[in-house]
């Protein structure tokens, strides 16, 4: 259910969900209010009048009793729960004369579009229990233990081989086990690799414990390593847990990790960190729960490559050295147990095959989790992090490249970058003509920073306004209280250090902005050199999948207004949120699906652009807003 | 190259090698020498006559000048080395006649036919290495260094598969040591178990070290751990150790261990001290030809049912309890490293797999290295220790038995008995009319008790001088210094106490003579059950296959004398030696012979005496000597 939010006096509609906020409302239809504290009703400059539905307010303090019955509200502690009409208070100049803002249309991707992408799964999980009811050994049927065991196995169905093991500790006590559960067991199976290998028995547990089969899905992030626990029999997620990974405490990205690792210990200690975070987060999908670790029968990991070799114990130091190749991209079958994460000794640690230095697992699980290799639409995969990851290619080829994106839409790289969490601008409108923003921060607190997106929605509003040109660089002769000279050069107050949590200025820099343009002049450049590398033009890209973290809270329209994203039908984009993890949780479930994530691997091959002419000339061509060639963006009006 | 040697009065001549000990050869020609100190020229009674050729004496302070002059030695102390003739002193009784000991032929048994049973085998091993000279990688060829090693290894030939790896610690240096070695390595690939599975990747050297690749056999005795280092390239055995297995001070035989395994932390303590023998015998082999542990590629072990069990840390406990069920028969894989064993982190150990609780790897291994499984002939395979097992068939069909013949033929059980080693009495004869003794040792040195091989040779010359009848008891009217009632009733004197090295007088009770008889009863009931059991008699078995140390020093004449074997053609029977160790060194050496193994499990059937009705009618029935149906040993004058 949807609720209809109307701004007068433009008569603006947006529909939201329940409970959503005004001020973020207002945003997404481009209606501006003056707000410059993100939240909280500390500024009070975001008034508006309720003219018809009602408002719920978390406070009201801020306002007198006359302004209440008078229908004042503050748009930034107001939550929608009705159809409502809003009117906001138009801004006045000195003489006399209304300032109003321009509507903007902006859009976020929709995401009705995930399941047509992902599909539908079966939940038929690679591994399944069974439960056993074995004939007691007598002098005429004394067959060793595992034997009867397998004996009984192979009797429940039309096997083609009979089961394996391959895991010494399962039988060290298996001989006790079957005598106390008075020979009545359930046995734990996993499918082989290949459709025709035998089934391997993994464990063997008193009773009946077939209502209980658990997987874990793990999301190896370099920041936040996240776990998905599933119930695979009914492939329902039943609990989530993330943590950020404690190896930031040894380099905030790979290549400093990579540093570390080539010191004395400093391989193991990654490792260890990596492991550590790893049995925090299976501690606490167990706690909610009420399982124990011992209980997960199966985990699917993903990772870029330097945090699947850090996991593994592999030496990565080569990975940043040119040409640029890791140790291994199919990673042996590893027992979890075996590195020291809490687990059934038995348990397998399955990780997603990585293709090159920079394109790890978590691009093939996302490649994998929604269906590229099976469609024979023509897709591009975007994963835009530190650095930008893409795939272009369909079912019957992939080619992939990395682009060093520079850390600026992860925040960092940018003065008052952040991650995108509390805090956070995500959200920027700029009134033409008072120069003042509207703000939205993430949980609608006083900002502390501006995270990707809050950076991608700023650009465009400044040049816009005429504060910067399409060189990213300062209109001086712009005079504005915001607009000013700091220690790194020119920049503009976003928020005044008495409405921030930090007591600073935020501003943005004309040196932000400059690596903001490197970035996403990087990824567009990459994307044309990838395209060109397989003959083709945006024009037959059938559809964009934006993956990550960072595409949650993308402005589809301001991410292609700087140059981006290409300026395609809008319609061909999608947005498949993690995917990495969306991989891990598809190939837990279902087991078909799970086979052929090997399969993306062999089609996909990597292009190295760090010495490719075109990728240089295409680059320094994108170093503008949007782009140098206007004929790439002709929707936008510029 | 052999010497005749000749004794004279009866000109009886035996063939024997060089350096063989007169008195030995005196025993093997059924002559008999007064020799009762068992060596070291101490009691000088079994002086002889030189005739004719040359004998070397290790010290002739015994005998006077005028003595040796006359061409006197002590037979004890002098080794053959050209073709002698030899008179023995006539015993002469009181009354001046003299006292002729008959002249016995006894026989061991030929190896010969080693050759015959074994075949040849190729020197093709399960395990290869390889020397690469890889492309470094380049920005145009930069896949993963794992990737390229496995292109690397599948250029070298027209592999089916690519190769596989499954060890994680193989790829934690590889991108170090394939640019420390400039691309220079010799890889070590281990064969599937199936013909048609890929290649295992097991370790990647730096440099071409293809003239090193070694491997190891293990025969994991309850008593003695034996290990054969095997130069694979050219086959050959280049070092040998064995030491006491010394999980024995746990526990003598594998019943006391089995208990001992039940205490907290004994499985493991047995564990740990099976781990630590075998790596006393790694050392001693690296030592011996200045290799490193890490440089053995391969282990190949057999063992019985309880040692696997515990050098694998499997709690063994059901086997000693009816139904007698072991927890494994097919090992899983397992790495030798992971068990504490010194050995390259990706080496494997292969255990051959067991059949049954008391039928273990080391008879399939026998039966496996003299190729029961590839014969059409219908062949009795048995091993004699402290249980005998027994296994009839061909290579469509085999069944196994075990029987507890108690310890009697490993010395234990026998009151002085002692094993095959230094000072064991090892053959007796007693002359018919003085009844002393003419005793041989293992090592010519004085004796400290009996083993096997003596209490068989020492039971038929107790009859055939009428002091024991067929029912082992003591005929109380012969009257002699040396039969005498101890403490343990009637007892026989083999040696005075001032001719051993203990100091203590050697006798051999009437305890004894029974417990031999029901462990020669048992082993001789279990043949008749099992070929029943088929379908068949003695006359259908075309050969008898002896294994086991035991084997080598039988006599061949007194076992059937005894009852022990049956009295069938002698040239059916074959001596194998230790044929555990030996199938070992075969699938060390030829990968075919090695995936044969498993087929003689499969094939292999387990037949339970231990309730057995028709066992226990033809035990009660073979508690005579040789046996109570006299038409079974047709060929014996009794």
């Amino acid at each position: 259910m949807e609720h209809t939010v109307s701004f007068l006096p433009d008569n603006i509609t947006v529909r939201v969900s329940p409970g959503e906020n005004l001020l973020t409302a207002a945003a997404l239809a481009g209606v501006y209010i003056p707000a410059s504290c993100g939240g909280d009703g500390v500024c009070r400059k975001c008034k508006i009048e309720l003219v018809q539905g009602e408002l719920h307010a978390q406070n009201t303090s801020s306002l007198s009793q006359g302004e209440i019955s008078r229908g004042t509200r503050l748009a930034c502690i107001s939550t929608v729960f009705s159809d409502v009409t809003i009117r906001i208070p138009e801004i006045v100049r000195s003489d006399g004369t209304s300032l109003k803002a321009k509507p903007k249309t902006t859009r976020t991707i929709s995401t009705r579009s995930q399941e047509n992408l992902v599909g539908t799964w079966q939940i038929a999980p690679p591994v399944r229990k069974l439960y056993l009811t074995l004939p007691p050994p007598t002098l005429d049927d004394n067959i060793p233990d595992m034997q009867r065991l397998i004996r009984g196995i192979s009797r429940t169905g039309p096997a083609m081989h009979e089961p394996d093991y391959d895991h010494p500790e399962l039988i060290h006590d298996l001989s006790v086990t079957l005598r106390e559960s008075d020979w009545r067991v359930t046995v734990i199976l996993l499918q082989g690799k290949l459709a025709n290998e035998p089934e391997r028995i993994i464990a063997v547990e008193p009773g009946d414990t077939t209502d209980q089969l658990y997987g874990l899905a793990l999301d190896l992030g370099t920041t936040t390593i996240g776990g998905v626990l599933i119930d695979l029999n009914s492939g329902r997620i039943i609990a989530e847990a993330s943590a950020y990974n404690s190896q930031i405490g040894y380099g905030e990205d790979i290549i400093s990790r990579i540093i570390y690792s080539q010191r004395t210990g400093g391989l193991r200690a990654l490792q260890e960190k990596a492991v550590h975070t790893i049995n925090n987060i299976i501690e606490e999908v167990c706690r909610t729960v009420i399982i124990s670790p011992s209980d997960i029968s199966y985990i699917m990991a993903a990772g870029n490559t330097v945090m699947a070799h850090l996991l593994l114990g592999i030496n990565p130091k080569f990975i940043r050295e040119a040409p640029y190749v890791p140790g291994v991209s199919q990673f042996p079958l590893t027992k979890a147990a075996a590195l020291g994460i809490m687990a059934h000794p038995s348990v397998r640690l399955f990780l997603y095959p990585c293709i090159a230095s920079f394109v790890g697992g978590d691009i093939v699980a996302g490649v994998h989790a929604c269906n590229m290799h099976r469609s024979e639409k023509i897709s591009l995969f975007i994963d835009i992090g530190t650095n930008g990851e893409i795939v272009v290619g369909n079912r019957d080829w992939m080619v992939c490249a990395a682009c060093s994106a520079g850390p600026a839409f992860e925040g960092s790289g940018i003065k008052y970058g952040m991650r995108a969490s509390s805090g956070a601008i995500e959200n920027v409108h700029i009134h033409p003509d008072t120069l003042d923003p509207m703000i939205i921060t993430i949980g609608n607190t006083n900002p502390r920073g501006i995270c990707g997106s809050g950076v991608i929605a700023i650009v465009p509003e400044l040049l816009e306004a005429g504060i910067i040109d399409r060189r990213g660089k300062f209109n001086d002769r712009k005079k504005h209280h915001r607009i000013r000279k700091g220690a790194d050069g020119w920049e503009y107050v976003i928020a005044w250090a008495h409405d921030t949590m930090i007591g600073e200025d935020i501003v943005i820099t004309e040196i932000d902005l400059d690596n903001l343009i490197r970035a996403k002049g990087a990824m567009f450049a990459g994307c044309q050199t990838l395209l060109e590398s397989v003959g083709i033009g945006f024009a037959e890209v059938e559809q964009i999948i934006l993956a990550g973290n960072f595409g949650a809270h993308i402005d589809l329209e301001r991410a292609i207004a700087i140059g981006l994203l290409p300026d395609i039908d809008r319609d061909r984009f999608y947005y498949l949120g993690n995917a990495s993890m969306l991989g891990c949780q598809i190939s837990l479930t279902d087991h078909i699906r799970f086979r052929e994530r090997t399969e993306v691997r062999r089609i996909m091959t990597n292009l190295e652009l760090s010495d490719n002419l075109n990728f240089m000339n295409y680059y320094v061509a994108a170093l503008f807003l949007p782009h140098t060639d206007s004929r790439l963006f002709p929707s936008l009006s510029y």
